[in-house]
Protein backbone atom coordinates (compact mmCIF):
# COMPACT_ATOMS: atom_id res chain seq x y z
CA UNK A 1 0.00 0.00 0.00
CA UNK A 2 3.00 2.28 -0.74
CA UNK A 3 1.87 5.22 -2.76
CA UNK A 4 -1.66 6.38 -3.89
CA UNK A 5 -2.97 3.88 -6.54
CA UNK A 6 -6.20 2.95 -7.47
CA UNK A 7 -7.03 -1.18 -6.98
CA UNK A 8 -9.00 -2.43 -9.92
CA UNK A 9 -11.22 0.36 -9.96
CA UNK A 10 -12.98 0.12 -6.78
CA UNK A 11 -10.75 1.40 -3.96
CA UNK A 12 -8.34 4.01 -3.77
CA UNK A 13 -5.44 4.05 -1.59
CA UNK A 14 -4.63 7.68 0.13
CA UNK A 15 -1.36 6.33 1.23
CA UNK A 16 0.24 9.56 2.88
CA UNK A 17 4.15 8.39 2.87
CA UNK A 18 3.83 6.76 6.54
CA UNK A 19 2.55 3.47 8.24
CA UNK A 20 -1.20 4.64 8.15
CA UNK A 21 -3.08 5.86 5.55
CA UNK A 22 -6.73 6.17 4.19
CA UNK A 23 -9.28 4.54 1.60
CA UNK A 24 -12.10 4.99 -0.24
CA UNK A 25 -14.60 2.47 -1.40
CA UNK A 26 -15.97 3.81 -5.53
CA UNK A 27 -19.41 3.24 -6.17
CA UNK A 28 -19.33 5.16 -9.47
CA UNK A 29 -16.28 6.33 -11.43
CA UNK A 30 -16.74 9.27 -13.29
CA UNK A 31 -14.15 10.79 -14.55
CA UNK A 32 -10.17 9.51 -14.33
CA UNK A 33 -7.69 11.28 -16.52
CA UNK A 34 -4.22 12.78 -16.94
CA UNK A 35 -3.61 16.57 -17.48
CA UNK A 36 -0.78 17.87 -18.30
CA UNK A 37 0.21 18.21 -14.63
CA UNK A 38 -1.90 15.70 -12.56
CA UNK A 39 -4.26 12.21 -12.59
CA UNK A 40 -7.53 14.26 -11.54
CA UNK A 41 -10.09 11.67 -10.79
CA UNK A 42 -13.86 12.35 -9.86
CA UNK A 43 -16.36 9.40 -7.97
CA UNK A 44 -18.82 8.82 -6.04
CA UNK A 45 -19.14 6.89 -3.06
CA UNK A 46 -22.21 5.53 -0.88
CA UNK A 47 -21.10 7.33 2.46
CA UNK A 48 -18.88 9.85 1.84
CA UNK A 49 -20.29 11.70 -1.29
CA UNK A 50 -18.85 13.00 -4.70
CA UNK A 51 -14.66 13.31 -4.12
CA UNK A 52 -12.14 14.91 -6.28
CA UNK A 53 -8.89 13.38 -5.90
CA UNK A 54 -5.41 14.76 -7.73
CA UNK A 55 -2.79 11.87 -8.33
CA UNK A 56 -4.88 9.77 -6.13
CA UNK A 57 -4.67 11.90 -2.73
CA UNK A 58 -7.82 13.27 -1.61
CA UNK A 59 -8.67 16.74 -2.20
CA UNK A 60 -12.19 17.28 -1.13
CA UNK A 61 -15.29 15.90 -1.05
CA UNK A 62 -18.95 17.12 -1.03
CA UNK A 63 -19.52 15.88 2.37
CA UNK A 64 -16.64 17.69 3.84
CA UNK A 65 -15.99 20.73 1.66
CA UNK A 66 -17.44 22.87 4.33
CA UNK A 67 -15.22 21.88 7.33
CA UNK A 68 -12.25 23.12 5.03
CA UNK A 69 -13.46 25.65 2.87
CA UNK A 70 -15.20 27.44 5.90
CA UNK A 71 -11.95 28.24 7.81
CA UNK A 72 -10.29 29.49 4.33
CA UNK A 73 -12.54 32.13 3.30
CA UNK A 74 -14.56 33.57 6.39
CA UNK A 75 -11.63 33.27 8.50
CA UNK A 76 -9.74 36.08 6.70
CA UNK A 77 -12.36 38.17 4.96
CA UNK A 78 -13.77 38.85 9.00
CA UNK A 79 -10.54 40.98 9.47
CA UNK A 80 -11.68 43.21 6.51
CA UNK A 81 -13.76 45.86 6.19
CA UNK A 82 -15.90 46.78 3.16
CA UNK A 83 -14.49 46.79 -0.35
CA UNK A 84 -12.55 43.69 -0.15
CA UNK A 85 -10.19 42.39 -2.81
CA UNK A 86 -9.39 38.63 -2.60
CA UNK A 87 -6.80 36.68 -4.82
CA UNK A 88 -7.10 32.98 -4.51
CA UNK A 89 -4.09 31.02 -5.38
CA UNK A 90 -5.62 27.20 -6.73
CA UNK A 91 -8.90 26.53 -5.58
CA UNK A 92 -9.70 25.09 -9.27
CA UNK A 93 -12.74 23.33 -7.58
CA UNK A 94 -14.54 26.56 -7.26
CA UNK A 95 -14.82 26.17 -3.24
CA UNK A 96 -13.45 28.55 -1.80
CA UNK A 97 -14.16 31.21 -4.53
CA UNK A 98 -18.31 30.12 -3.21
CA UNK A 99 -17.64 30.68 -0.03
CA UNK A 100 -15.69 34.11 -0.36
CA UNK A 101 -18.57 34.96 -3.02
CA UNK A 102 -21.31 34.61 0.04
CA UNK A 103 -20.14 37.93 1.45
CA UNK A 104 -21.56 41.15 0.38
CA UNK A 105 -18.39 42.90 1.55
CA UNK A 106 -16.39 41.38 -1.00
CA UNK A 107 -16.05 43.52 -4.20
CA UNK A 108 -13.58 41.50 -6.47
CA UNK A 109 -12.58 37.50 -6.22
CA UNK A 110 -9.73 36.45 -8.63
CA UNK A 111 -8.55 32.62 -9.17
CA UNK A 112 -5.95 31.76 -10.58
CA UNK A 113 -5.61 27.93 -11.05
CA UNK A 114 -2.38 26.03 -12.55
CA UNK A 115 -4.20 23.17 -14.50
CA UNK A 116 -7.17 24.32 -16.73
CA UNK A 117 -8.52 20.14 -16.68
CA UNK A 118 -9.38 20.61 -13.08
CA UNK A 119 -11.09 23.82 -13.95
CA UNK A 120 -13.28 22.10 -16.75
CA UNK A 121 -13.78 18.89 -14.26
CA UNK A 122 -15.14 21.39 -11.75
CA UNK A 123 -17.68 23.12 -14.19
CA UNK A 124 -18.84 19.06 -15.07
CA UNK A 125 -18.76 17.41 -11.66
CA UNK A 126 -19.08 20.43 -8.91
CA UNK A 127 -21.35 22.61 -10.96
CA UNK A 128 -22.95 23.93 -7.27
CA UNK A 129 -19.31 25.52 -6.30
CA UNK A 130 -18.19 26.14 -10.00
CA UNK A 131 -21.77 28.12 -10.64
CA UNK A 132 -20.12 30.98 -8.47
CA UNK A 133 -18.23 32.03 -11.60
CA UNK A 134 -21.22 34.12 -13.16
CA UNK A 135 -20.74 36.06 -10.10
CA UNK A 136 -19.58 39.73 -12.06
CA UNK A 137 -17.60 39.87 -9.13
CA UNK A 138 -15.14 36.46 -10.09
CA UNK A 139 -12.45 36.46 -12.64
CA UNK A 140 -10.44 33.21 -13.58
CA UNK A 141 -6.78 32.92 -14.64
CA UNK A 142 -5.11 29.82 -15.60
CA UNK A 143 -1.60 30.80 -14.57
CA UNK A 144 1.23 29.65 -12.19
CA UNK A 145 -0.01 31.01 -8.81
CA UNK A 146 3.86 32.64 -8.06
CA UNK A 147 3.95 34.35 -11.67
CA UNK A 148 0.50 35.63 -10.93
CA UNK A 149 0.87 37.58 -7.78
CA UNK A 150 3.54 39.16 -9.53
CA UNK A 151 0.69 40.87 -11.52
CA UNK A 152 -1.98 42.00 -9.12
CA UNK A 153 -1.55 44.75 -6.46
CA UNK A 154 -3.94 46.28 -3.59
CA UNK A 155 -4.87 43.34 -2.14
CA UNK A 156 -7.03 42.77 1.24
CA UNK A 157 -6.95 39.00 1.32
CA UNK A 158 -4.58 36.14 -0.59
CA UNK A 159 -5.98 32.92 0.33
CA UNK A 160 -3.87 29.76 -0.95
CA UNK A 161 -5.69 26.55 -1.46
CA UNK A 162 -3.37 24.41 -3.13
CA UNK A 163 -2.13 20.37 -3.21
CA UNK A 164 0.23 19.79 -0.22
CA UNK A 165 3.12 22.51 -0.69
CA UNK A 166 5.15 19.86 1.09
CA UNK A 167 4.74 17.88 -2.21
CA UNK A 168 3.22 19.14 -5.06
CA UNK A 169 3.62 23.17 -4.82
CA UNK A 170 7.10 23.50 -2.75
CA UNK A 171 6.98 26.94 -4.54
CA UNK A 172 4.08 28.04 -2.67
CA UNK A 173 5.89 28.04 0.85
CA UNK A 174 9.09 29.51 -0.50
CA UNK A 175 10.52 33.12 0.76
CA UNK A 176 10.12 34.24 -2.73
CA UNK A 177 6.62 33.37 -2.80
CA UNK A 178 5.77 34.99 0.95
CA UNK A 179 7.67 38.47 -0.33
CA UNK A 180 5.67 38.54 -3.86
CA UNK A 181 2.31 37.52 -1.17
CA UNK A 182 3.52 40.83 0.97
CA UNK A 183 4.08 43.37 -1.83
CA UNK A 184 0.66 42.08 -3.36
CA UNK A 185 -1.28 42.85 -0.50
CA UNK A 186 -2.49 46.33 0.91
CA UNK A 187 -0.50 47.50 4.03
CA UNK A 188 -3.11 45.54 6.54
CA UNK A 189 -3.67 42.80 4.32
CA UNK A 190 -4.30 39.00 5.15
CA UNK A 191 -3.02 35.44 4.28
CA UNK A 192 -4.61 32.13 4.67
CA UNK A 193 -3.06 29.00 3.81
CA UNK A 194 -3.42 25.61 3.82
CA UNK A 195 0.19 24.06 5.17
CA UNK A 196 0.02 20.18 6.65
CA UNK A 197 -1.27 18.40 8.78
CA UNK A 198 0.37 18.47 12.03
CA UNK A 199 0.81 15.46 13.74
CA UNK A 200 2.94 13.64 10.65
CA UNK A 201 4.05 16.97 9.06
CA UNK A 202 6.05 18.84 11.41
CA UNK A 203 8.59 18.96 9.29
CA UNK A 204 6.91 21.41 7.11
CA UNK A 205 6.30 23.66 9.62
CA UNK A 206 9.60 23.85 10.24
CA UNK A 207 10.53 25.46 7.36
CA UNK A 208 7.37 27.74 7.21
CA UNK A 209 7.68 29.23 10.39
CA UNK A 210 10.78 30.41 10.66
CA UNK A 211 10.44 32.23 7.07
CA UNK A 212 7.06 33.62 7.88
CA UNK A 213 7.96 35.25 10.93
CA UNK A 214 10.89 37.05 9.58
CA UNK A 215 8.40 38.46 6.84
CA UNK A 216 5.19 39.15 8.49
CA UNK A 217 4.60 41.36 11.48
CA UNK A 218 1.70 38.71 12.40
CA UNK A 219 1.68 34.97 12.07
CA UNK A 220 -0.39 31.98 13.59
CA UNK A 221 -1.14 28.50 12.71
CA UNK A 222 -4.82 27.78 12.25
CA UNK A 223 -5.61 24.04 13.78
CA UNK A 224 -8.84 22.86 12.38
CA UNK A 225 -10.18 19.50 12.23
CA UNK A 226 -10.90 18.07 8.83
CA UNK A 227 -12.22 14.92 8.04
CA UNK A 228 -10.56 12.33 5.30
CA UNK A 229 -7.69 14.84 5.67
CA UNK A 230 -4.56 12.01 7.10
CA UNK A 231 -4.77 13.03 10.93
CA UNK A 232 -7.82 15.04 10.31
CA UNK A 233 -5.45 17.52 12.36
CA UNK A 234 -5.36 19.46 9.53
CA UNK A 235 -3.01 23.00 9.94
CA UNK A 236 -3.74 26.26 7.94
CA UNK A 237 -1.27 29.38 8.63
CA UNK A 238 -2.62 32.81 8.76
CA UNK A 239 -0.39 35.61 8.12
CA UNK A 240 -1.01 39.85 8.53
CA UNK A 241 1.21 43.05 7.59
CA UNK A 242 -0.34 43.98 10.47
CA UNK A 243 0.26 43.43 14.41
CA UNK A 244 -3.43 43.81 15.07
CA UNK A 245 -4.67 41.03 13.36
CA UNK A 246 -6.15 38.53 13.88
CA UNK A 247 -8.64 40.43 15.75
CA UNK A 248 -10.91 37.14 16.87
CA UNK A 249 -13.49 39.48 18.49
CA UNK A 250 -14.61 39.83 14.78
CA UNK A 251 -15.39 36.66 14.53
CA UNK A 252 -18.67 36.80 16.78
CA UNK A 253 -22.05 35.43 16.33
CA UNK A 254 -23.33 38.66 14.14
CA UNK A 255 -20.68 37.86 11.64
CA UNK A 256 -21.44 34.34 11.59
CA UNK A 257 -25.21 34.82 11.39
CA UNK A 258 -25.01 36.65 7.61
CA UNK A 259 -22.91 33.80 6.52
CA UNK A 260 -25.83 31.57 4.84
CA UNK A 261 -25.40 28.14 5.37
CA UNK A 262 -22.69 27.76 7.74
CA UNK A 263 -21.62 24.39 9.17
CA UNK A 264 -18.37 24.53 11.50
CA UNK A 265 -17.95 27.82 12.86
CA UNK A 266 -18.87 28.80 15.98
CA UNK A 267 -16.98 32.47 17.79
CA UNK A 268 -15.70 29.74 20.38
CA UNK A 269 -14.95 27.16 17.83
CA UNK A 270 -12.80 29.90 16.13
CA UNK A 271 -10.96 30.65 19.53
CA UNK A 272 -10.24 27.25 19.54
CA UNK A 273 -8.42 26.46 16.23
CA UNK A 274 -6.12 29.91 17.03
CA UNK A 275 -5.12 28.53 20.45
CA UNK A 276 -1.96 26.05 20.27
CA UNK A 277 -2.53 23.13 22.23
CA UNK A 278 1.06 22.08 23.93
CA UNK A 279 2.22 19.41 21.69
CA UNK A 280 2.49 22.57 19.12
CA UNK A 281 3.11 25.53 20.75
CA UNK A 282 6.15 24.03 22.56
CA UNK A 283 7.17 22.87 19.29
CA UNK A 284 6.49 26.46 17.22
CA UNK A 285 8.42 28.43 20.54
CA UNK A 286 11.04 25.86 19.45
CA UNK A 287 11.42 27.59 15.94
CA UNK A 288 11.21 31.01 16.90
CA UNK B 1 -11.99 -4.47 2.49
CA UNK B 2 -15.00 -4.71 4.18
CA UNK B 3 -15.00 -5.47 7.31
CA UNK B 4 -12.40 -5.23 9.81
CA UNK B 5 -9.01 -7.65 8.86
CA UNK B 6 -5.61 -8.01 8.55
CA UNK B 7 -3.85 -9.16 5.13
CA UNK B 8 -0.74 -11.48 4.89
CA UNK B 9 0.17 -9.44 8.56
CA UNK B 10 1.38 -7.22 7.27
CA UNK B 11 -1.85 -4.23 6.93
CA UNK B 12 -4.60 -4.05 9.37
CA UNK B 13 -7.62 -2.24 7.65
CA UNK B 14 -10.43 -0.87 10.06
CA UNK B 15 -13.34 -0.83 7.30
CA UNK B 16 -15.92 1.45 9.64
CA UNK B 17 -18.57 -0.16 7.78
CA UNK B 18 -18.63 3.02 5.17
CA UNK B 19 -16.86 3.79 2.31
CA UNK B 20 -14.25 5.15 3.86
CA UNK B 21 -11.68 3.56 6.22
CA UNK B 22 -8.37 3.49 7.53
CA UNK B 23 -5.33 1.02 7.43
CA UNK B 24 -1.95 0.44 9.32
CA UNK B 25 1.37 -0.88 8.23
CA UNK B 26 3.06 -3.44 10.58
CA UNK B 27 6.45 -3.62 11.50
CA UNK B 28 6.58 -5.88 14.37
CA UNK B 29 3.38 -7.91 15.23
CA UNK B 30 3.82 -8.76 19.13
CA UNK B 31 0.22 -10.07 20.09
CA UNK B 32 -2.77 -11.37 18.06
CA UNK B 33 -4.55 -13.58 19.81
CA UNK B 34 -8.09 -14.12 20.91
CA UNK B 35 -9.41 -13.58 24.39
CA UNK B 36 -13.37 -15.10 25.85
CA UNK B 37 -14.16 -11.51 24.51
CA UNK B 38 -12.49 -10.23 21.23
CA UNK B 39 -9.33 -10.43 18.82
CA UNK B 40 -6.49 -8.71 20.96
CA UNK B 41 -3.72 -7.22 18.60
CA UNK B 42 -0.57 -5.07 19.23
CA UNK B 43 1.84 -4.34 16.91
CA UNK B 44 4.80 -1.40 16.40
CA UNK B 45 4.50 0.45 13.14
CA UNK B 46 7.57 3.00 11.80
CA UNK B 47 5.53 6.45 12.18
CA UNK B 48 2.66 5.98 14.28
CA UNK B 49 3.79 4.35 17.88
CA UNK B 50 2.64 1.02 19.54
CA UNK B 51 -1.13 0.49 18.45
CA UNK B 52 -3.92 -1.52 20.41
CA UNK B 53 -6.42 -3.05 18.17
CA UNK B 54 -9.43 -4.89 19.48
CA UNK B 55 -11.40 -7.11 16.53
CA UNK B 56 -9.20 -5.39 14.32
CA UNK B 57 -10.46 -1.88 15.30
CA UNK B 58 -8.31 0.91 16.27
CA UNK B 59 -7.89 1.39 19.95
CA UNK B 60 -5.14 3.48 20.59
CA UNK B 61 -1.46 4.11 20.23
CA UNK B 62 1.29 5.73 22.11
CA UNK B 63 1.25 8.57 19.25
CA UNK B 64 -2.00 9.67 19.96
CA UNK B 65 -3.29 8.54 23.03
CA UNK B 66 -3.01 11.87 24.99
CA UNK B 67 -5.78 13.00 22.10
CA UNK B 68 -8.13 10.80 23.72
CA UNK B 69 -7.14 9.95 26.97
CA UNK B 70 -7.01 14.19 27.78
CA UNK B 71 -10.44 15.31 27.37
CA UNK B 72 -11.82 12.37 28.82
CA UNK B 73 -10.22 12.38 32.64
CA UNK B 74 -9.32 15.97 33.24
CA UNK B 75 -12.44 17.71 31.81
CA UNK B 76 -14.64 15.76 34.37
CA UNK B 77 -11.93 15.91 37.27
CA UNK B 78 -12.19 19.61 36.51
CA UNK B 79 -15.65 19.96 37.57
CA UNK B 80 -15.16 18.63 41.23
CA UNK B 81 -13.25 19.39 43.96
CA UNK B 82 -10.55 17.81 46.52
CA UNK B 83 -11.14 14.10 47.90
CA UNK B 84 -12.63 12.83 44.38
CA UNK B 85 -13.67 9.29 44.07
CA UNK B 86 -13.34 7.85 40.24
CA UNK B 87 -14.42 4.81 38.69
CA UNK B 88 -13.52 4.07 35.13
CA UNK B 89 -15.86 1.67 33.54
CA UNK B 90 -13.76 -0.34 30.93
CA UNK B 91 -10.35 1.31 29.80
CA UNK B 92 -8.29 -2.01 29.93
CA UNK B 93 -5.38 -0.04 28.48
CA UNK B 94 -4.87 2.39 31.63
CA UNK B 95 -4.17 5.02 29.34
CA UNK B 96 -7.27 7.13 31.33
CA UNK B 97 -6.44 5.59 34.71
CA UNK B 98 -3.17 7.02 34.42
CA UNK B 99 -4.02 10.75 33.81
CA UNK B 100 -6.89 10.47 36.50
CA UNK B 101 -4.20 9.23 38.79
CA UNK B 102 -2.04 12.56 38.08
CA UNK B 103 -3.78 14.67 39.73
CA UNK B 104 -3.69 15.25 43.61
CA UNK B 105 -7.38 15.37 44.28
CA UNK B 106 -8.27 11.99 43.33
CA UNK B 107 -8.31 10.19 46.68
CA UNK B 108 -9.74 6.78 45.14
CA UNK B 109 -10.04 5.26 41.40
CA UNK B 110 -11.50 2.27 40.55
CA UNK B 111 -11.61 0.80 37.35
CA UNK B 112 -14.04 -1.93 36.01
CA UNK B 113 -12.52 -4.00 32.66
CA UNK B 114 -14.76 -6.98 31.59
CA UNK B 115 -11.47 -8.34 29.83
CA UNK B 116 -8.70 -9.76 31.52
CA UNK B 117 -6.64 -10.34 28.61
CA UNK B 118 -6.06 -6.34 27.78
CA UNK B 119 -5.06 -6.48 31.21
CA UNK B 120 -2.74 -9.03 30.88
CA UNK B 121 -1.64 -7.35 27.75
CA UNK B 122 -1.64 -3.94 28.27
CA UNK B 123 0.61 -4.69 31.66
CA UNK B 124 3.09 -6.47 29.01
CA UNK B 125 3.01 -3.78 26.04
CA UNK B 126 1.75 -0.83 27.52
CA UNK B 127 3.40 -0.90 31.04
CA UNK B 128 4.04 2.78 30.95
CA UNK B 129 0.69 3.37 31.27
CA UNK B 130 0.02 0.22 33.48
CA UNK B 131 2.50 1.32 36.20
CA UNK B 132 -0.40 3.46 37.44
CA UNK B 133 -1.62 0.35 39.19
CA UNK B 134 0.82 0.74 41.72
CA UNK B 135 -0.90 3.80 43.29
CA UNK B 136 -2.46 3.16 46.53
CA UNK B 137 -5.53 4.87 45.35
CA UNK B 138 -6.11 2.92 42.73
CA UNK B 139 -8.16 -0.81 42.50
CA UNK B 140 -8.85 -2.52 39.35
CA UNK B 141 -11.80 -5.09 39.35
CA UNK B 142 -12.76 -7.62 36.59
CA UNK B 143 -16.76 -7.49 35.84
CA UNK B 144 -18.95 -6.21 33.57
CA UNK B 145 -19.02 -2.61 34.00
CA UNK B 146 -23.18 -2.09 33.74
CA UNK B 147 -22.89 -4.56 36.64
CA UNK B 148 -20.40 -3.35 38.35
CA UNK B 149 -21.94 0.42 38.82
CA UNK B 150 -24.85 -0.85 40.81
CA UNK B 151 -22.25 -2.16 43.66
CA UNK B 152 -20.60 1.13 44.21
CA UNK B 153 -21.95 4.34 45.07
CA UNK B 154 -21.01 8.05 46.32
CA UNK B 155 -19.10 8.85 43.09
CA UNK B 156 -17.78 12.00 41.99
CA UNK B 157 -16.82 10.52 38.34
CA UNK B 158 -17.99 8.01 35.96
CA UNK B 159 -15.66 7.45 33.24
CA UNK B 160 -16.46 5.10 30.50
CA UNK B 161 -14.05 4.15 28.67
CA UNK B 162 -15.64 1.30 26.32
CA UNK B 163 -15.03 -0.03 22.87
CA UNK B 164 -17.64 1.38 19.97
CA UNK B 165 -20.48 1.61 21.82
CA UNK B 166 -22.87 1.18 19.31
CA UNK B 167 -21.58 -1.69 18.30
CA UNK B 168 -20.05 -4.12 20.96
CA UNK B 169 -21.28 -2.09 24.05
CA UNK B 170 -24.38 -1.03 23.57
CA UNK B 171 -25.56 -1.97 27.04
CA UNK B 172 -23.54 1.28 27.61
CA UNK B 173 -25.75 3.63 25.55
CA UNK B 174 -28.99 2.32 27.30
CA UNK B 175 -31.78 4.00 29.53
CA UNK B 176 -30.99 1.15 32.55
CA UNK B 177 -27.43 2.13 32.31
CA UNK B 178 -27.68 5.52 32.45
CA UNK B 179 -30.31 5.10 35.04
CA UNK B 180 -27.66 2.96 37.27
CA UNK B 181 -24.75 5.28 36.71
CA UNK B 182 -27.39 8.51 37.69
CA UNK B 183 -27.56 6.34 40.93
CA UNK B 184 -24.41 5.74 41.68
CA UNK B 185 -23.13 9.36 41.62
CA UNK B 186 -23.00 11.91 44.26
CA UNK B 187 -25.80 14.59 43.96
CA UNK B 188 -23.61 17.07 41.83
CA UNK B 189 -21.49 14.11 40.39
CA UNK B 190 -20.26 13.95 36.61
CA UNK B 191 -19.86 11.45 33.81
CA UNK B 192 -17.71 11.45 30.98
CA UNK B 193 -18.18 8.95 28.29
CA UNK B 194 -17.33 7.91 24.23
CA UNK B 195 -19.82 8.07 22.20
CA UNK B 196 -19.04 8.39 18.12
CA UNK B 197 -17.88 9.68 15.53
CA UNK B 198 -20.10 13.39 15.07
CA UNK B 199 -19.31 12.57 10.84
CA UNK B 200 -20.68 8.59 10.24
CA UNK B 201 -22.48 8.08 13.48
CA UNK B 202 -25.27 11.04 14.16
CA UNK B 203 -27.77 7.23 14.37
CA UNK B 204 -25.50 6.68 17.45
CA UNK B 205 -26.02 10.18 19.32
CA UNK B 206 -30.18 10.33 17.80
CA UNK B 207 -30.51 7.62 20.27
CA UNK B 208 -28.18 8.46 23.00
CA UNK B 209 -29.29 12.61 23.39
CA UNK B 210 -32.67 11.60 24.10
CA UNK B 211 -32.38 9.19 26.71
CA UNK B 212 -29.28 11.36 28.97
CA UNK B 213 -31.41 14.70 28.54
CA UNK B 214 -34.50 12.90 29.86
CA UNK B 215 -32.72 12.09 33.22
CA UNK B 216 -29.74 14.32 33.28
CA UNK B 217 -29.97 17.99 34.23
CA UNK B 218 -26.98 18.86 32.19
CA UNK B 219 -25.79 17.35 29.54
CA UNK B 220 -22.86 18.54 26.94
CA UNK B 221 -21.63 16.49 23.44
CA UNK B 222 -17.67 17.37 23.63
CA UNK B 223 -16.34 17.17 20.19
CA UNK B 224 -12.98 16.89 19.88
CA UNK B 225 -10.37 15.96 16.98
CA UNK B 226 -8.57 12.42 17.93
CA UNK B 227 -6.23 10.97 15.25
CA UNK B 228 -6.70 7.72 13.59
CA UNK B 229 -10.23 7.39 14.82
CA UNK B 230 -12.02 7.13 11.60
CA UNK B 231 -12.62 10.60 10.23
CA UNK B 232 -11.06 12.56 13.26
CA UNK B 233 -14.23 14.48 14.49
CA UNK B 234 -14.65 11.83 17.83
CA UNK B 235 -17.80 13.15 20.30
CA UNK B 236 -17.59 12.39 24.22
CA UNK B 237 -20.39 13.50 25.90
CA UNK B 238 -20.63 15.02 29.25
CA UNK B 239 -23.29 14.48 31.89
CA UNK B 240 -23.91 16.23 34.83
CA UNK B 241 -26.56 15.37 38.24
CA UNK B 242 -26.34 19.49 38.12
CA UNK B 243 -27.05 21.92 36.67
CA UNK B 244 -23.71 24.25 37.30
CA UNK B 245 -21.98 21.95 35.52
CA UNK B 246 -19.90 21.92 33.30
CA UNK B 247 -18.30 25.10 34.62
CA UNK B 248 -15.83 25.83 32.12
CA UNK B 249 -14.25 28.53 33.90
CA UNK B 250 -12.41 25.66 36.06
CA UNK B 251 -10.42 24.66 33.47
CA UNK B 252 -8.04 27.97 33.42
CA UNK B 253 -4.43 27.94 33.23
CA UNK B 254 -3.72 27.81 36.28
CA UNK B 255 -5.52 23.99 36.83
CA UNK B 256 -4.30 22.98 33.49
CA UNK B 257 -0.56 24.22 34.30
CA UNK B 258 -1.04 21.39 37.44
CA UNK B 259 -1.09 18.71 34.71
CA UNK B 260 2.04 16.60 34.01
CA UNK B 261 2.95 16.56 30.52
CA UNK B 262 -0.35 17.95 29.02
CA UNK B 263 -0.15 18.30 24.94
CA UNK B 264 -3.71 18.65 23.81
CA UNK B 265 -5.45 21.21 25.85
CA UNK B 266 -5.99 25.14 26.20
CA UNK B 267 -9.28 27.04 28.04
CA UNK B 268 -9.57 28.38 24.99
CA UNK B 269 -9.25 24.69 23.24
CA UNK B 270 -11.91 23.35 25.25
CA UNK B 271 -14.22 26.17 25.63
CA UNK B 272 -14.24 24.86 21.58
CA UNK B 273 -14.84 21.68 22.58
CA UNK B 274 -18.08 22.48 24.11
CA UNK B 275 -19.38 24.83 21.37
CA UNK B 276 -20.94 22.53 19.01
CA UNK B 277 -20.81 24.05 15.79
CA UNK B 278 -24.17 24.50 13.27
CA UNK B 279 -23.86 21.14 11.47
CA UNK B 280 -24.36 19.07 14.77
CA UNK B 281 -25.93 21.66 16.92
CA UNK B 282 -29.11 21.98 14.75
CA UNK B 283 -28.97 18.02 14.76
CA UNK B 284 -28.95 18.11 18.18
CA UNK B 285 -31.90 20.81 18.65
CA UNK B 286 -34.04 18.59 16.57
CA UNK B 287 -33.49 15.67 18.82
CA UNK B 288 -34.48 17.31 22.06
Amino acid sequence: MKGNHMIDGHFIVDATGKSYGNFFIVKDMLYDKKSDYQQITVFDTEEVGRILMLDYAFNVSTLMEAFYHEPMAHVPLAMCDGNIKVCIIGGGDFGVAMHVLKHGTVSECLMCELDPAVIEVSRTYFSQWSACEKDSRFSLFIDDGSQFIETVDNLDVIIIDSTDPSIHAKELISESFYKKCYRALKKDGVVMQIIADTIFYKDVWAGVIPTVSSLFPSWAPVLVPVPFYVTGCWGLLFLSKSHNKPDLSKIDSAYLSRIPGLKTMTPDIVRGWFSLPPYMNDYVEMLT
